[in-house]
């Protein structure tokens, strides 16, 4: 259901994508019509939501993270259970079901999870509903704090005439309150900072030539606009100071799965001795996973990558291999920046002390 | 002026990019079209070659040079001056013109002086008018016999179950013929050597997508679609064997002025142990330049990067860099293929040999 663009979207404040509404709908930014269109798509079942999480109306692993557990809020306004085991098993088919809509980012099933346990300690539905919502609003509060401090913690790492170079979209559309990595850009640029971002347009789905440059223009922050191919010649002519990105899933030994592309850049970054920085909340962190090698990659729709603007422009039945994600190997990691702080190497440490 | 379609699109055969008609006009395949419609194009004035030069309806470094070679041919048809002196006036307006429509690759030049060279031999305007398309003519022939050679060459590089991946369009389209770098997978294709292509997409103007997947679908030689951002995951992954790309201008060290994204790929290679090879005639080569550092990098408009299929979607006002081009240092270069044979380091001293 489409809602009405009620809200004007003013020139200093990104709209949050994610938002429950007092009458039991979860109301999300529709990102694929921006920065053209502001609409508004109001969720009312977990059903709609995991149509609009697969369709990328909503999307970054933090944002994910906060609608994941509006959905099951959802799940409990929906149930029609009197008893709590029954409850209980609705949500965990909604947890099912949402779980399943993108396969890499751990936020999501970490906020599921999250939800689901305090969902388990109530002693009956009615408790239950109230540990739901009450969950899901300090997932939100906790997440937005987090971005707040990771963006005071990497500001530090962010210096008056940086040129930092970006990849997909990482600001609030991202992640809520003033965004993962692109919070830090944020948060440097309020403390007096100038700098100026290289945006990747973020082939195939263009986070960074809609989503990024739109955020970073309704902050008044400086960036230019390049395709994903152009970064290495900027590195080589050191107009690139340093590269941020955010993470979708970060192992127990620091390997980094984000947007397809970064892996690239971190390689890029290493052969021209530019810090290559990601900054992501505690809750993409997962320690049950040793390595990298084992997060699961999603592959989307050959589409995708054959069609531009609605347009097919590759041939007609040609092959198409299109990753969603790569991972980036710990040893090209610079610093990893949480709301705990900033994370240097071995992570196979700071990460399981970060997470303490 | 567009020309109907004449020849059928047979399944085997990549039609001519550029091709003198007798009746005094060159008829160019307008590759902005392709792959949905393959339509020609005929330019009976240097005005409309050079605009369709611009647009990009002929493309790719040696095609360029054979055109600007039949561009002179146009001059000397519209010529209606009657001393050799005016004739050979009007002839170096035609080439300043169509000079200034590219100034990266140095086929374009080298092809026009090499016409006037011979223009400027000829005692009267008859004499001249026959060198110019002999000239012409000759050009056309000699590259796409050093295509030929170089497909030989260079097919010794490439095995049996190989994956290669490639860059942008360096196949019939862009250099006539079997085309330059395509033309060693081609050739090796021909030779009953299993290949597999990755093609990088080619942001911003695909060339990748439309144009190098059109034409291996037409050989019949299987390949996939990527964006560019996916190579690097890929080299990763072991899945590339060696890297092919062709070159606009090839300085006296070694250092390769190719399409953008051409240097990343060379760094990606390098860090991944992963042969990079660069396939372009000797009229690529431009030993009146020490080093890469000094070749002008064309920069194109920024609409190439905001619009997807004709359609906007970045920001309106966002800044874009949109350069066409980049150059790769010698030192990651790991064999150059001429139709001389296979250059090897210190290319300072190969290439020297080759030209002569």
């Amino acid at each position: 259901m489409v809602l009405q663009a009620v809200e004007r979207h003013t020139e200093n404040r990104v709209p949050s994508p994610v938002e429950w509404l007092s009458e039991g709908a979860l109301r999300l930014v529709d990102q694929t019509l921006l920065p053209a269109r502001l609409e508004y798509l109001a969720c009312r079942s977990v059903g709609e939501l995991a149509d609009a999480i697969c369709k990328l109306m909503v999307r970054g692993a933090p944002a994910l993270g906060v609608a994941a557990a509006y959905g099951l809020c959802l799940a409990a306004d929906q149930s029609a259970s009197c008893d709590l085991t029954s409850f209980l098993d609705d949500l965990e088919v909604a947890a099912s079901a949402l779980r399943s809509t993108r396969p890499t980012a751990v936020n999501l099933g970490w906020a599921l999870d999250t939800v689901l346990a305090a969902a388990r300690n109530a002693s009956d539905i009615v408790e239950a509903r109230t540990a739901i919502y009450a969950t899901a609003q300090r997932i939100e509060r906790d997440n937005e704090e987090a971005n707040s401090s990771m963006g005071e913690h990497g500001a530090t790492l962010l210096h008056d005439g940086m040129n930092v170079l970006t990849h997909c979209n990482t600001g609030p559309m991202a992640a809520c309150g003033i965004g993962s990595a692109l919070g830090l850009v944020y948060t440097a640029h309020t403390q007096g900072k100038r700098l100026h971002v290289w945006v990747d347009e973020t082939r195939p789905l263009l986070q960074g030539a809609r989503l990024t440059t739109w955020e970073l223009g309704t902050w008044g922050v400086p960036c230019t606009l390049i395709a994903d191919n152009m970064a290495a010649s900027l590195m080589r002519a050191g107009r690139v100071d340093a590269v941020l990105v955010g993470a979708d899933r970060i192992a127990a030994n620091g390997d980094v799965a984000n947007k397809i592309g970064t892996y690239g850049l971190a390689v890029l970054s290493h052969a021209h001795d530019i810090p290559f920085y990601v900054a992501a909340p505690t809750s993409t962190i997962d320690l049950d996973i040793p390595t990298g090698d084992v997060i699961k990659i999603e592959e989307r729709h050959p589409d995708e990558v054959t069609h531009h603007g609605g347009k097919r422009l590759a041939p007609e039945g040609v092959a198409v291999y299109n990753p969603a994600f790569d991972v980036t190997p710990n040893r090209l990691v610079s610093c990893i920046i949480t709301e705990s702080g900033l994370l240097r190497p071995p992570y196979s440490v700071s990460l399981r002390e970060n997470k303490n």
